[in-house]
């Protein structure tokens, strides 16, 4: 604490990423792809013209909002990019949620969110899970200040279709809906295809995820001209150039295969549910995901301890010490060998 | 204007860089170093582990900031890192400077601290700058709610000595007193060495000038360790990994060649002290530069005038259309030749 520090500086509680170690250890943690990004991306970086990075980048990151478009199946005005989902995201909490109104949420999702409320001086208003651990999307108010959650939930995995979504901002249609979808590539159902229909829509997107490209910082939303247009308006009040040239460049070669990005979701999918058919064998509850990860719990053993007992044996997992969360572990899909040594241990941990 | 708009960002009237143009021209308008990096950068790519980008980068930027703080000859903890100086400066601004007490600043200096001041709901109070056009230090209060200008100042050139910041610091010792050294390198005297003595000093630096770097997106902020803390809580609240792993690496590699560096910088005050002389025989008027860029003016020409035939002619240098700034040219120092055709064209244009 310092006296130099604004008032509202004082009273945060930042968010707490889960740990990068510096040992080898299998990494199970943060949700990372197992798998590599595209070839492409090493041809980039070894051609990639240094005399270039001389310059600002586009500050409009055109070429990359073209390739995001056309991969999208929609046009460059409706796409904004950022440094990261999380810097997105924040922007997104600047432009759209400082209503009078409280920004409504799932009391479980992206823990990000409730600390922009904070950061932001946002309140909200948090509805439970129902009955499934599924968002519930008619406790949401048709006049919410804003209304924001990942589908498919984190740490939940769960995932709700394009009609359900389609009938909430229908309902809300006077408030913007952000729907995050970190993890929707690993079966969930995007919401982009509702943006013509919807102009309080604003989908968000990361290449951290599907891509194998977390190290690079890159997220996007899409939507509606007007809220793109307010996202452009407040990022060129806080950083003109967020989206590095070198970045903007890999990014491009990622999109570009397809063919690579479709075997590593599928990769990780059918991993997933092996994962999940082997861990039930042990006694595990493993709630039904599309995302790359699973939340599960087992009845007889604490989770608490099987996160240290994994950890001593140099498997990583993620572990939230919350009153609702605190019997579960949330366990990142990596490839076939990590999820089998992770087994492996489990069979002794719960033996 | 939309109203799914925040009401403050109806408000809002963002910053406007400097074009990015696509065709073929001489580029003196937004102050980017004519050099290319330095050749180890082309070697970090080349060799760059791709499957690394995979992983989130290291959430405290460790080894940058150790390379930074060699270079710098302070320790890791006074450092903080972040995607270019104006994240590094919004995210002082939502720490410090949102406070009771105005913030003040010369009337003329970096226009991104107005556009912050605006975004973040800070009062400030400008300051004229003193008859030679030198940041007015004695103006500033003692207990301002911060103090912030950049130094040397932009778009002026000037800077201050070590021992006059010395003075406004023990003056306003209660206040944050943040010296934007984006330009010092060209010339200016760091107040780095005075962050032991003055808890309430932050200094800022870039990768984008002097060390041609502009594409990177690589800001930096050096001070007490109790200032970079509240730093970091802010950035954890915002965005947990700002600085890629990529930016990282090439940034490291920039640190390492202190020839390059030290040739490139040679180079721009050479070039910077030739051209001054030149336009000064076209009848020039030429403010006394520490920077990589001049304000110039010509008694018998319209600026606006000139701005647009040098344009014309295929060179871009700033115009500022403000009552204070609207008779003078901010120009960019080039390579030699860059700045010949500069010169040869104005000869043109005021013949």
């Amino acid at each position: 604490m310092s006296k130099f520090w604004s008032p509202a500086v004082r009273e945060l509680t930042p968010y707490v990423p889960g740990e990068q170690p510096r040992e080898r250890l299998i990494k199970l943690n943060t949700n990372e792809n197992p798998y590599p990004p595209a070839s492409g991306v090493g041809t980039v970086l070894r051609d990639y013209p240094v005399d270039h990075l001389r310059l600002y980048p586009d500050s409009e990151s055109r070429a990359l909002r073209d390739a995001l478009a056309a991969d999208l199946g929609v046009e460059r005005k409706h796409v904004f990019v950022g440094n990261g989902s999380d810097e997105v995201l924040a922007l997104a909490f600047q432009t759209f949620f400082c209503q009078a109104r409280p920004l409504e949420m799932p009391a479980i999702s992206y823990s990000f969110y409730p600390v922009y409320c904070k950061l932001y001086g946002v309140e909200r208003r948090t509805h439970p899970l129902d009955s499934q651990w599924c968002v519930d999307l008619d406790a949401f108010s048709a006049d919410a200040g804003g209304i924001i959650f990942a589908n498919p939930n984190a740490p939940t995995g769960h995932g709700h279709g394009r009609d359900a979504i389609a009938g909430l901002l229908e309902r809300a249609k006077e408030s913007v809906v952000l729907i995050d979808e970190a993890y929707v590539d690993f079966g969930g159902e995007s919401a982009v295809p509702l943006m013509a229909r919807f102009p309080n829509l604003l989908v968000t997107g990361t290449f951290s995820k599907s891509r194998s490209l977390a190290g690079l910082r890159l997220g996007y939303a899409v939507g509606s001209q007007e809220l793109i247009e307010g996202l452009e308006r407040v990022k060129n009040s806080f950083n003109s150039y967020p989206v590095d040239s070198l970045a903007s460049a890999v990014a491009i070669a990622s999109l570009d295969d397809v063919e690579h990005f479709e075997a590593c979701r599928e990769a990780v999918i059918t991993t997933r549910e092996r994962t999940r058919t082997r861990l039930e064998k042990l006694g595990f509850q493993v709630l039904p995901s599309q995302a790359n990860f699973i939340l599960v719990n087992h009845p007889q053993f604490d989770a608490a301890q099987l996160f240290l007992g994994l950890r001593e044996r140099g498997i990583l997992v993620r572990h939230f010490n919350t009153d609702v969360l605190r019997d579960y572990l949330r366990i990142t899909i990596g490839t076939d060998d990590e999820m089998d040594s992770l087994v492996e241990t489990l069979e002794l941990l719960c033996g």
